[in-house]
């Protein structure tokens, strides 16, 4: 297989946009992914759509045709992805494949949803389409239970505080601060996430990512040719995916999400390269807990270690590792489908050092860790600045 | 590219099977897979499954996750594909595609749908998700009501008439009688067809398939290696997909679905092979029109020529060229994202000359035709006998 480079990128601002629809947010995202790598419509061959729930949202199935159709590329191949919150990052692992395999050169991967359009309540119950229906949701459990759930675990089995994982929320807050694409921008201190709302106990509305709408494109060319777009390539160096049980019930362990581990072990062995390699990471803080396992799953810190790690401040920006330089889920928000991709964005961002007032200095590696559901799919990227 | 082959198949039966779930659909269609080509699910590397409205349909989604574990593939890469009624023709071409990348040896691909634990009008509701729901069936148009103006266009165009059309239906369920996975095992008339109840003008109940539970799973693994596990494999010769826009106002044409067309083209010079070399076809006739429709892109008939030609028998079973030898959509069932997965295997055993009373005499090769919604999306596969 060949290799395969970002070559364009484009966001659309995360929040609550009530002032336009799926197409429209496909179409804004899209248009500055073309935009950005000065690229012809006509020049995509293929197209990946993400998202996760647009049939329940928004009534509309069959998103793929609209995203090539929106980006003005006409009668490709077009195709949906989606697993749950990782739909993104799937869909780059599809698109990549369809590049690197040589099937075509320029690829569309874009994801997207439009979570506003009903309450949140709605949303919250087709969110929890991620997890097992059958078994776990019908029976009574919400979304935000499952993962308090795990943090419970992680607490009695490491010692992990609701404080420490509050931390993770400031942390988080503060890096979609300087990000004009996140949908808080808005500080945050331990005591007020510890004071917020109880959702699921011991999370709190403030360990939880909220609902958005947004969208997210990446463009794919081989890396051969992506010169033609643009000076700074950014080389796709592992793309590896991994599945699990939908059910939290059949799994080896609560305290970590296996496929994230299975996924990262095999990106890193693709990648030739180890944890202490990566100088920025996007991982998938869906709620605060969330983000103490990926940095415990990807190998950055031994299992109990990452919750005082992150309260020590060794994850904020131009620290050890900068986690989350967006604002990740947590504070840049988190249109499912479109999070996988938009991590791939910011990474991009950040290896091209355009990512502004939240530029990490010198970051050359940077990886992309999605999740979705409670973990029955999890997707990992690394990345590399080619210039 | 490395060539890969089709080495084992499994099947629902497909009806209203009130009886089972979601996840037991998938188990029965993926065990018997294995058990077909003698494989241990432990050799399973990755996984695409199609489905198109689970969310709506029964509050899942994630679904590939469940069907990797369904079928006791642990950890592996699981996808789900969503192109509307497209979804199993794109799952398997994505499969294909990671099997002939090298990426994986052996894939699943697995469809399926539960669409009866809904009434049928929130069935239909839902399967309206797959055209343009802003700008189509938001203002009213229900999902028959598109093939029903198509029809109207063909009939004006071409003077193709209501009986002809009929034609379709008397022929499906006769080779559906035949097939004991169908869901229908009743012979219709024209006259039947005819007074049946008018759901969309000119489209009666019988030009419909109906709402439908089931699953489809076909495993696959380079041709090389495929000795190993069946001693008749097949070959993908060709997959090829192609989009539209969503909505039938932007079309070039009514009486045709150019999506098809294209991937039609595109599969059969992939294929170096010509219409006329294909000796079966498993065409995607959601509703009568739409077979007559399937005639033509597909290049079996000129523009106009394939409603006389189907009434006229030219596509009975052993004749001319044998289309629809499960029943098609209409009389096998359409239980929507396991439709282009039972495809292929229909095509599998009428190639391995497995299909008893409805076997094709000589079948070498076949065709599967695909259609996602109103024909936004369309993919084709043309698949060999190799020994």
């Amino acid at each position: 297989m060949r290799d395969v480079a970002i070559v364009g990128v484009g966001l659309t601002k995360f929040g609550e946009r009530y002032e336009v629809g799926l197409r429209g947010l496909m179409a804004e995202a899209g248009l500055a992914a073309l935009q950005d790598a000065k690229i012809s419509s006509k020049e995509i061959e293929a197209a990946y759509a993400s998202i996760m729930a647009s049939g329940r949202l928004t009534g509309q199935e069959h998103v793929a045709a609209l995203l090539a159709d929106q980006m003005g590329a006409k009668n490709i191949a077009a195709t949906r992805i989606e697993n749950a919150c990782a739909s993104g990052g799937s869909a780059l692992m599809q698109g990549y494949l369809a590049c690197a395999s040589g099937m075509v050169d320029i690829v569309a991967v874009g994801g997207v949803e439009k979570m506003t359009d009903v309450t949140g309540s709605e949303a919250t119950t087709a969110l929890g389409g991620a997890g097992d229906q059958e078994w776990e949701l019908a029976q009574g459990i919400t979304f935000p239970g499952l993962y308090a759930l795990m943090a419970r675990r992680h607490m009695h089995e490491y010692g992990t505080t609701e404080e420490q994982m509050a931390s993770v929320a400031v942390k988080n807050h503060e890096n979609g601060y300087k990000n004009k694409y996140a949908q808080f921008h808005k500080l945050v201190t331990v005591d007020e996430v510890m004071k917020s709302k109880m959702i699921a106990d011991p999370l709190k509305v403030f360990d939880c990512s909220p609902i958005s709408d947004g969208a997210a494109v990446v463009i794919l060319a081989p890396l051969e040719k992506a010169k033609k777009y643009t000076d700074t390539p950014i080389k796709i160096v592992a793309s590896a995916q991994a599945s699990d049980t939908l059910g939290l019930s059949d799994r080896d362990s609560l305290t970590g999400i296996k496929a994230a581990s299975i996924a990262a072990k095999n990106a890193f062995a693709q990648a030739k390269l180890e944890p202490k390699d990566i100088d920025i990471a996007e991982v998938h803080d869906c709620f605060t807990i969330a983000e103490v396992m990926a940095m415990e799953d990807l190998g950055f810190y031994k299992k109990g270690e990452a919750a005082k790690a992150i309260a020590d401040g060794e994850t904020r920006l131009n620290s050890k590792l900068s986690v989350n330089t967006s604002g990740g889920l947590k504070a840049c928000g988190h249109p499912v489908g479109a999070t996988g991709v938009k991590q791939a964005v910011e990474v991009t961002w950040q290896l091209r050092g355009e990512a502004g007032d939240r530029q990490v200095k010198d970051a050359e590696i940077g990886l992309t860790h999605n999740v979705g559901g409670s973990g029955a799919t999890a997707v990992v990227h690394i990345m590399r600045r080619t210039n």
